[in-house]
């Protein structure tokens, strides 16, 4: 493949492969910062979903979201439990706090409704593989929401990856941080091991993690960790993480989480042939800047700022209408549940955790 | 300190604080590619050195690079051990293959020679301070030969981290790689243990590793490491290595280094309040292309190609001249092979190895 072909009609949405009719209507459940900022605009402004009901435990401070998005229902989540309203929904969101996915997830699944759940899928691999069993056995789909894997400068780098640009991977980068408490309080849930299942591991080592297992198109081996915090807020979590995965390709992957730096995120891949290196590739909708050497070619390319929360929404929304199984599916929210918690081992004891 | 007042005469030598006269004659001991190619001309472009005798095995086939650089003598080993010719030169700098850099290091010392020697400083901490000592022992002075440590980008980066411009450093990335096959046969000593100590690490590692320890200004205080061979030319030593420092701020420091990868070199330090990237910091007279954020404000510099080997020789000069202690000192050199020594015993037993 040409590097050029890689950069021409960026954007596009190579996985829709067909022209496709209706919309799926979406509760969403947890009407958190994320879901009212980025969830409901990113719905409102594709084509494939549209936002029916909103879950939330204060109904009557949802109202004037409601009514700014044209939703119909808001109901508590008593009532979601109960199946109020499940006839004006065809599947949930979940942006519940992690360690209450698998009960909203679970839930959804037997009332019949398809599940966009948040990442981490759960708090621990055995809550995520439950959602995963429910979904099968209810016949629902679920997808894990790696929105990362519809941003297009990741599905450009993967496509070069895959086509041997930069030859056989040997290093990857990837580094996300981000100062927490300068847009949350310290009483987040976010610092609430039970609630959220980790600290910057989970939150933000979650986005390396998984985007590397994506590009590679392989699973880690291998898991080292280090945790550190400083205390205070950060006194029942990792504040800071970096840790190490061996891939069964020999491929390692170095990667840091933060909550209390500098908002910053990088990813570089160093493979036989060239390296590709995307500036801020987790950092919201901002210019896309992807450098790419391949052999003695050198091209840089900065591609479109594009909200992939929208990419993501329209694509689960693409796959339940067409029946099409999503590539961020439940297996892949478990698969790197399982790194977490080898991580969490390893940054415990000192050791390389070994994968199976 | 105001960013720009860090850009302001960027190749500023600071460490120059009175003027000199004279300058260092020096023995080059070991003619290999680094030492005719760079070190050679680096000295010629300088101002505080003179090359007045070349060392090699083969002294006939040195006689024209003599000539070329207008060097007076040219000896081999055994006469540079019996101190022929010593009365010609003050100092040497030796650029031999690993293994042999203590012989011929405190042979000099003992002939009462100031001695600049390439790093890593041997192939063992034991054999490191072997040098360490007996210069010590002979009242001449000792420089590892991390030029980086005299690279201008490399000298204001410290400068603004110790400025606090990006605040503590929370998590560093470091990277070099390198095909060494094109641009040398498998029968170089990089991949022979015996005479190299290690492979990609130790060549390579030790940019990321003795940089980094630089930018701190603090050691680390355990170390972890993965190494990887696809056999071949690269059977008997790592021809990957991914390696994780902890340092006793908290600071991490995920590095990886390649001998069959994609030439690449990269060097990222995140900080609680910025975070300064330096593009192809190991890699040799090209432009440095630097930016730094620093809380709200951002800026991108690239400085002139400045060849750090002329740098470091005349730092050398310098501080002989002025009865200076070089900064990057034999203690410098023994501190990186601790971290070596650890992070191969990391490798073989799959731990994080304390460092003391």
């Amino acid at each position: 493949m040409a590097l050029e072909d890689a950069f021409d009609d960026f954007t596009r949405r190579d996985w829709a492969e067909t022209t496709v009719d209706g919309t799926v209507r979406l509760a969403i459940v947890g009407i958190g910062g994320f879901a009212r900022n980025r969830a409901l605009p990113g719905i409102a402004a594709g084509e494939y979903c549209e936002t029916t009901v909103l879950v939330t435990g204060s109904p009557d401070r949802a109202r004037t979201i409601a009514e700014e998005f044209d939703v119909n229902h808001v109901i508590d989540y008593d009532a979601f439990r109960a199946g109020d309203h499940a006839e004006t929904y065809d599947a949930v969101y979940v942006a519940t706090p992690n360690a209450t996915h698998g009960e909203y997830a679970i839930a959804a699944a037997e009332h019949g409704k398809h599940v966009l759940c948040e990442k981490p899928l759960e708090t621990t691999v055995e809550r995520a593989e439950e959602i995963v069993d429910t979904c099968r056995d209810n016949g629902v789909a679920l997808m894990t929401a790696y929105r990362l894997q519809t941003e297009p400068v990741v599905r450009r780098t993967r496509e070069l990856v895959q086509n041997g640009a930069i030859g056989t991977v040997v290093q990857v980068h990837g580094a996300f941080s981000h100062p927490l408490l300068e847009h949350t309080g310290p009483e987040t849930w976010r610092l609430d091991p039970d609630l959220a299942g980790g600290g910057a591991l989970v939150d933000l080592g979650v986005y390396p993690l998984n985007t590397t297992r994506y590009l590679l198109g392989c699973e880690p081996t291998a898991v080292y960790a280090t945790t550190h915090s400083s205390g205070g807020p950060f006194a029942a979590v990792d504040e800071h993480v970096a840790f190490q995965l061996e891939f069964s390709t020999d491929a390692t992957a170095s990667c840091t989480a933060s909550f209390d730096a500098h908002a910053s995120s990088q990813l570089e891949l160093v493979g036989t042939n060239g390296k590709i290196a995307i500036a801020s590739p987790f950092g919201g909708v901002v210019p896309q800047d992807i450098v790419v050497e391949s052999g003695e070619m050198r091209m840089e390319y900065t591609g479109p700022p594009v909200d992939e929360v929208r990419e993501e929404f329209d694509y689960f929304g693409y796959c339940v209408l067409t029946d099409t199984d999503p590539e961020p599916d439940g297996a892949d929210g478990v698969a790197d549940l399982h790194a977490i918690e080898a991580a969490y081992e390893s940054a415990e004891t000192g050791r390389r955790i070994d994968l199976e």
